[in-house]
């Protein structure tokens, strides 16, 4: 069903070493991006900074989306992910931890950038977290299969401040190819939003 | 209930103009960051550059999320916002258009940055939004208040193509505070992923 591209640990060891660090600059960038108050002629000599570094780039560059890259041992990178990609500035990136073949959790640091509500998480960031999140419980599962979302619900209990937050997930139910997932997402007053998702078994 | 940061039409304009064009070049990088195949060199002075950048921007800045602002006359700006707002990298930015009180839709191209399986959109990013958007109806047809959504679910058709995406949304009924709105997802092919959220309104 999807398409992979081979590649190595080697490779992907490298990419990693030569790539992520300047990943992790953007980021830093977005923050100061989005926070700065410096007057014109600081942005001005900024921008240019910016656009200096985009023209390097850009010099040589893949053309279009990254994939899912894929090792002889089935071990998988997925470098542009949105959520979890180690070479998108975009992703926080979200990690995910397995406490056993049906339950994960993870802790994330959503600040400034992810707001939506004055002070507060997004509540359709929340959504992505969760979604991926259970997502993710729902592949684990199946080592040779992957799974894809086919509903998924959110509840909101009361907004999510932005800061150090906590999602969980775990398998509530498996029916054939069906697996029910919940899940939910908390800040450090406790659980503000909760998930159900329903996930399809794919073969590969 | 939220907290907004009272501003004039001419500090929005004068910030538009001072920081708009800057994030738009973060935008450039971040895909130029996402997609380049450049070697250690030009990789070293490209993070230079950026952590360049950072530095000038970081010498004043504002201590924590940019929240929204609201003129005398009811303009609200939300900076910020990871979906909308014109300052933050992180949002493409969705523009919401309104054909009715009752009725928006947005396009929006959505490139190598929002992957998830290979080649298309990250589902939770779908996710995202379609709670935005939906969000944007609930609200627009109460303008003394603000609608904060109670729950959403979403059933994901087949996958999204990354690349040009058009969203709509409609309220399809109002009892009270609450209001039901249902929306979709579309790529060049049609449309991939459904939502229904029911929202609550709340007095300003």
């Amino acid at each position: 069903m999807w398409d992979f591209e081979e590649v190595t640990s080697e490779e992907i060891a490298q990419q990693r070493e030569r790539y992520e660090p300047l990943t992790t600059s953007v980021r830093e960038l977005i923050d100061a991006t989005l926070r700065t108050e410096v007057d014109d002629d600081a942005v001005a000599s900024a921008r240019a900074d910016v656009d200096a570094a985009t023209a390097k780039l850009r010099f040589l560059q893949r053309d279009g989306a990254l994939g899912i890259g894929l090792t002889p041992d089935g071990e998988t990178v997925a470098w542009g992910n949105v959520a979890i990609g180690t070479r998108n500035p975009l992703a926080p990136p979200l990690v995910v931890e397995y406490d056993s073949p049906g339950r994960a959790y993870l802790d994330v640091e959503l600040g400034a950038a992810y707001e939506g509500p004055p002070g507060h998480l997004h509540g359709g960031y929340g959504a992505l977290v969760l979604d991926h999140l259970l997502g993710a419980v729902a592949s684990y599962n199946n080592p040779d299969t992957a799974a894809a979302t086919g509903t998924i619900s959110f509840r909101y209990h009361r907004l999510t401040r932005l800061g150090q937050l906590h999602a969980e997930a775990e398998i509530q139910s498996t029916d054939g190819r069906k697996i029910i997932v919940v899940g939910h997402i908390a800040d450090a007053e406790g659980v503000t939003v909760t998930a159900e998702g329903l996930f399809i078994t794919l073969r590969q």
